[in-house]
């Protein structure tokens, strides 16, 4: 298994990238297809002292970093840029999955110019697991697509519970409407269509779910359009920032308390580290036609490690050849004509 | 100063809210006007030695607590439900606030139909202040609206401004755009209409604000359509809830931790009472004539008597009066003809 990895993505650049190319070939038995200025990335390379790791150099630019209403045209313009080839790579079969780092629209404008959309999907979407005590839940979409119609939240439905079931071995997962309310008449005009689309779709979708239960597990499916589900997912990441640090400033506040934290530190970083959302490796882009992986632009080469590992997850899992056949079973059947 | 108190709204009912209305008039030195069944609340009276408070009885019927879909039209036929009384006390001049911890729906419907809207204004939006480390941070619309034009948002911004100034004592509040990028290109068709005419607007408008910064109090006032709003809040209380939850099951997990974190307790709980939204004493419904305080439908004694005194607060502080002057004044002016 071969995983692309655009070299140039992310705030850390290379120093980052080429540490967990190193660490993920080792650690997963895998090989990695490095993607950028091949003597920026030897020299990284011969830094990590990398001769036995199956890494190899694939020729390409820098990466695509700029404002939203340019990316889809410098995505089109600049084809020796990092995710481009990266892209073009597991187009020709040479890669199995992409992983980057990189600016999150310039990810997804690639990947749907150069790898296409699956057939039924209007829109590819930016899906996150978040934490939760009891398992885990898929959040889609979370940014690419900020203005939504009823049908695109469906097909998120559709590919979510895909994922799940593929990807993280889910039976049957729950799907949920994120919503101010749960009847059915809540809500915006978009989910109040959504909602019902999604009861007469072949998901199994179990209604609106309140922000407040989103982390407690009764649903593995969330579905949200793209500008709802990214501020839910940097609410909470600001959030969890704050707690963490009124929590330090506590401890730090009188020495018998450092004394006393310092005894629970290991098993409070044990739990509270699900809230890292680097954790999980980072986002996965559903509806192209292939495997693409978006890690946090902060990532280090750990989180890199990590999204490293999910594209190969999803890579073994079939999970392509599973969505592009359930998403046209899914599509409603045409009633059939009763004879007279 | 009166404060008509809905005893019949919130889960916990004339319990909580008799017992609220004792403590408050004794802490606030305020007279309290316990809206709702004679019988019911005079017994409950009795139950809290109430003979010295300021506190007098107005009798009505039950609270109104609906699905949304009918809440207007319950509010229309029922005169005599307490939230309805208690807006009426208040138009009436009988009261110079109304505290309800009933059905958010039905205490911004009866507001609206019973005090009116306050000119300039189409629609009133519900407020709350959010915790964060440097001080604190209003959010609108929080519920009231799931579906806004861009000149709600404004005035949201106008109301919201004035609020802080008046009642929190905030100089020349720093508003944002609750948005998924920092950009005025990012977001979606609602944020980006926003976006332009904030600029324009009369108010100290610092541009987009992205979910990871709102807990970081770079702006006093933000500012939302009722959808994102509520999702925002309900995610973060569901959020907070959990890690809490982990925090415990960590100190449950060994006796020494117990010892441990026993030391730090009260820190702890001092730090993160800024967390319990009761803390705040609930939602400001902002735009209708007349100071009205939603408190969480969770509300116990402690949360509604914060809630009254976020009332008083806004009562004392002529925040209404300021309001009507301030949206007037802050219509763009026609330009100057300029003489020849």
């Amino acid at each position: 298994l071969k995983i692309a990895l655009d070299a140039m993505g992310g705030d850390k650049g290379p120093a980052e990238t080429v540490k967990a190319a190193v660490l993920a070939s080792k650690s997963l038995g895998i090989e990695i297809a490095l993607v950028g200025p091949p003597e920026l990335l030897n020299a990284e390379l011969e830094k990590n002292g990398a001769s036995s790791a199956s890494v190899s150099v694939v020729p390409a630019g820098e990466a695509i970093d700029m404002e939203e209403d340019r990316i889809v045209q410098a995505v089109r313009s600049r084809r020796d840029a990092s995710i481009n080839v990266a892209n073009q790579l597991l187009r020709e079969g040479l890669a199995q999955a992409v992983v980057s780092a990189g600016n999150t629209g310039a990810v997804v404008a690639s990947a749907i110019t150069i790898l296409g959309r699956i057939r039924g999907i209007e829109r590819p979407a930016v899906a996150t697991l978040l934490p939760y005590n009891a398992g885990r839940v898929l959040l889609l979409d979370i940014g690419a697509n900020p203005e939504c119609k009823p049908s695109y939240l469906v097909q998120f439905a559709q590919m979510g519970s895909v994922y799940m079931e593929k990807v993280v071995g889910v039976k049957n997962p729950r799907v949920a409407l994120l919503n101010i309310g749960e009847e059915a008449v809540k809500g915006n005009d978009l989910t109040k269509e959504a909602y019902d689309r999604l009861s007469e779709a072949n998901i199994n979708f179990i209604g609106n779910i309140e922000g407040v239960r989103v982390h407690k597990g009764q649903a593995e499916v969330v579905v949200t359009d793209g500008f709802t589900g990214n501020i839910v997912l940097k609410v909470g990441e600001g959030l969890a920032d704050y707690i963490l640090e009124q929590v330090r400033a506590v401890v730090k506040s009188s020495p018998l308390f450092v004394g006393a934290s310092l005894l629970m530190k290991p098993a409070l970083r044990k739990a509270l580290s699900r809230l890292q959302y680097d954790e999980y490796g980072g986002a996965y882009l559903l509806g192209v036609n292939g495997v693409v992986v978006i890690a946090h632009g902060r990532a280090d080469a750990g989180a890199i490690t990590n999204a490293i590992k999910v594209a190969k997850a999803a890579a073994e899992s079939g999970l392509i050849e599973t969505m592009r056949t359930s998403l046209n079973a899914a599509e409603p059947a045409e009633p059939a004509e009763v004879a007279p």
